[in-house]
This record gives C-alpha cells, sequence and structure tokens, in this order.
C-alpha cells in the first residue's frame, strides 16, 4: 500500500461476530438416508421452518452440488466420497459465515461421515438418518431411479448396487415410513431446543 | 413419507426472501491482481466496513479455499482454472444465500474471470482490479514468495514464471502503489453506493 499505517482499517471479522450480528447459533444438520427416503422433504421443511423463525439458513443438496461445484464428479465410491468432502467443506464455509445449514446427501459410507463430523467444532455437527426400509424407498421412487437400477442403466446404485452403512449413533433418527412430514419436523425442532442450538445470540 | 398430504409444510425458500429476511442486496465482490498487490488486505479491510454498517458479509481468499476445499489443487494452469472454478461455485452459492462475498484470488486468465461473470445474474459480479506495478509488489513480498519464484522455487508463479492477464474492463481499479488502504476502500464504497448496491431490502 501507499502508505503503511492503517487507518481507520480494523481487524479480521471473526465467524463469532458474524453469528452474533445474525443473533443465532450456527451449525449443520447433515441429513443421510437411502435415495426416496425423504431426506430433501425434509430438508426443505426444516429450512422453512427456521426460515419461518427469523433464523438465517441455507439448503445443499444433490441436485445444487452437481449442478455446480461439483458437476465433474461422478458416482464412483472415489467420486462420491470427492462430493461429500466438498460438500462437507462447503458447509464448513457457510457455518464459519453464521449460517444454519441443512445438508442432504445419501452420503452412504460410515468414514465419510466420521471425516465431515469432525470437520466441525463439537455439536455444530448434527447427524439426522433418514431412515425407511429399502422396499419402501423403492416403491416411492420419486425419480424412477431404482427402477433405472433394477434395469441395469445405473450402476453402483445405492441400496441395490452399492451398499449403504446405515448410522450407528446418529444424532436424531427419523423413520418417514411411521411418521408424517410435520411430525419429523417436529421432532427435528424438539431436539434442536432441547440442546440449546435455537437460543438467541 | 407415511401420509401423502403436506399439512404445515410450506414451498422452499427462495433466494429473494432469504435476501429480504437480512435487508441486503447480495452480490460478490471479486479481487484480481499479482501475489502482493494488496488484494487480502483490502478483503479484509473491505469485509470489516460492510459488517460496521451491519451487513451480513464473508471473505474468501487462497488461505481459506487451499487449505479446504481446494486442498488436491496445485498451481498448475489447469489447476489454477479448477481453484477458481470451484470458488466462483461457492460465491455463487454464499450469494444465493443472501451474502455479499468478497472474494481475494490472484485470478490470473481472463477467460477464467469471464467464466465467473457468467455464473451471476447481471449486477452481482463486481470485478476489481487491485493493480501495482510488479517491481512494487516484488518489493513488497509479503510472503517471501517473489523471493522464492526468483530463486527458481516456486514453478509458475504469476508474474515471474506465469502470466497475469490484466482486466479489460474492470468494474473498480484500485492502484494501491498510490492510494492509501483507506482511500481504496474509499473508492470501493462510493461504486457501492452508486450503484445501488447498498440499499436495503
Amino acid at each position: 500500500m501507499a502508505q503503511d499505517n492503517s487507518e481507520g482499517l480494523m481487524g479480521p471479522v471473526s465467524a463469532e461476530a458474524r453469528a452474533a450480528m445474525k443473533g443465532q447459533r450456527p451449525f449443520v444438520l447433515w441429513l443421510t438416508g437411502l435415495s426416496g427416503a425423504g431426506k430433501s422433504t425434509l430438508a426443505e421443511a426444516i429450512d422453512q421452518r427456521l426460515h419461518g423463525r427469523g433464523l438465517h439458513s441455507y439448503v445443499l443438496d444433490g441436485d445444487i452440488m452437481r449442478h455446480g461445484l461439483n458437476r465433474d464428479l461422478g458416482f464412483s465410491a472415489d467420486d462420491r466420497r470427492e462430493n461429500i468432502r466438498r460438500t462437507g467443506e462447503v458447509s464448513r464455509l457457510l457455518v464459519d459465515a453464521g449460517l444454519i445449514v441443512v445438508s442432504a446427501f445419501i452420503s452412504p459410507y460410515r468414514a465419510d461421515r466420521e471425516l465431515l463430523r469432525q470437520l466441525f467444532p463439537a455439536g455444530q455437527y448434527i447427524e439426522i438418518y433418514v431412515e425407511a426400509p429399502l422396499a419402501v424407498c423403492e416403491q416411492r421412487d420419486p425419480k424412477g431411479l431404482y427402477k433405472r437400477a433394477r434395469a441395469g442403466e445405473i450402476r453402483d446404485f445405492t441400496g441395490i448396487g452399492s451398499p449403504y452403512e446405515s448410522p450407528l449413533q446418529p444424532d436424531i433418527s427419523l423413520r418417514t415410513d411411521l411418521m408424517s412430514p410435520v411430525q419429523c419436523v417436529e421432532e427435528v425442532f424438539a431436539v434442536l431446543q432441547r440442546r440449546g442450538c435455537l437460543q438467541r445470540g
């Protein structure tokens, strides 16, 4: 710079300062589960409820990531791992910026989800297992993907040609074949409330 | 889901709704220029000023990206291109979430910066050329990188072994060898004001 002095310039804005300005505590809700289990539906509903409470949140899902940042990635085990790694890093940036992030990804591998957890300070990564029996998911088949996988048109489809490793100790479990979407969202907010995640400031 | 009806569930939260809640217009300030030109210093100062006005902003720079999302990338032309592509996509997500993003990257190639601009709606990508003569940047050498590049320890260092293509029509130009940091920040805010970027809501 032309002058060495920094009159009028101040230090960096901390994550705490950004979150405090927003009057909220940032964290990530990570929704994992089979295709068709209801992750996207619930992510949207949770986001909507957070927004309705005046909280600043953002949804990441397969569509938004694979059409942009991760459009160079396929569905091999390596590419799935990289998809989740990048999404975790983006979630971390958003949390650092003070936001509440709702990430909805099949994220089938336990090891990858453990790496995710380690990206965040304790309590800021909340794993939600969105669970329904494979037969139910396959019957719902909202995008017709199970049909295509069974027909051999999609290789490595989770639950058919590729494994899903269910969470051993998720923070929240939601059986979407037994509970309505509204009941699921209620359960999520009850846990968030209990943990103090929704306290202001 | 157990029930088909969506009682109590509403549609997705739009980018407009998120920005409106924050009472700000989201955009990205993209700072490009040689190493040592002053990008990081200015990014931090701009971010601080935005924060002081109660605006919600976030800084992306080489350090934060290369230690996380882009830690698999080196400095070849291809990797630099991918570094900028990913950073552009992350900037877009942050803008979509309603934030003002301040991105500071050498981003030496004109073609890459044109791709960036196309990621954003008109007026939401604001290119700032942070400019100082190479000799000045090399004399400042805040990280000792020019010295190492001249010694042959760093290949492809921008300005030494690798080209910097200066912007032909940047939105804002700042000569950091002629203006103080405070003057540079004033100039940025004068332009933002003139363009209506700082209007609330």
